[in-house]
């Protein structure tokens, strides 16, 4: 059963990541949430929130840094184990949504946008449509990142 | 006195990080090499570079990934403290150069990207140049990013 967003104690009034899960809600533990974005783009893409609202990485106690890569570093290693891309691409930016959460997605040579980040210049467009060419139901892949999170 | 740059006993041909820092170098230890990006539009930004070849942070053991974390909040901190920024942005990307290397910029809501990672697209002409509006030389940066990621 998947867990049900509960807004922070300390929740800042505006802020979407406050105010929803920010993606498809998988899991939480301690001071952290894991979601997967929704993209047809990039469906091999999830988000490591905090549950707290906090603004930058160095904010947290060493410990919560910790659990935060740790929880990354699994995803990552699904992402990796499951479907071989050409490349993990790791990043905390906040610009628009200063509440820490961290982007883990899997990058194709054949994607959209691939070799720019996801937020540069599209390069190609792309068919069939990326999730058909995972290899792996997205359900499936969110039940091992589930399962890998909840054991780091 | 400045580390000079050494290649790594197992270097990549052709790659740009097995052949050269990345960056003006300023630190090194153990595993890891400290660089600030030469970036006129976006001064304060270094990177942690991996001094071996490898792709993905998951394919470190956790002391070295927690050793990289630990020098990119030290870097961040400094930024923070120094600059007062709008928002700090990491991110580990490598699909260029898929040899381990983490980005910790400071970014400031006048900037020629933001709210946009620098990857995106530009959204104003800067007048005058970043460098200047900074408040700090960057050689006086450089140097508190040493300390700090010495002392990390």
């Amino acid at each position: 059963m998947r867990p049900e967003f509960k807004p922070p104690a300390a929740a800042v009034a505006g802020c979407p990541l406050c105010e929803a899960a920010g993606g498809a809600f998988l899991w939480t533990g301690g001071p952290w949430r894991v979601v997967r974005v929704d993209d047809a783009s990039f469906p091999a893409y999830y988000r490591v929130v905090s549950n707290h609202h906090v603004t930058e990485f160095s904010d947290l106690l060493a410990p919560e840094r910790q659990q935060c890569m740790d929880l990354v570093c699994a995803i990552e290693r699904v992402l990796l184990d499951q479907l071989r891309p050409t490349k993990i691409n790791l990043a905390a930016f906040g610009n628009m949504v200063p509440h820490l959460h961290w982007h883990v997605l899997a990058r194709f040579d054949w994607d959209s946008h691939f070799p720019q980040p996801i937020w540069g210049a599209k390069q190609r467009d792309v068919q069939p449509a990326a999730t058909s060419r995972l290899g792996i139901e997205l359900a499936e892949l969110d039940e091992l990142v589930i399962a890998a999170v909840a054991a780091a």
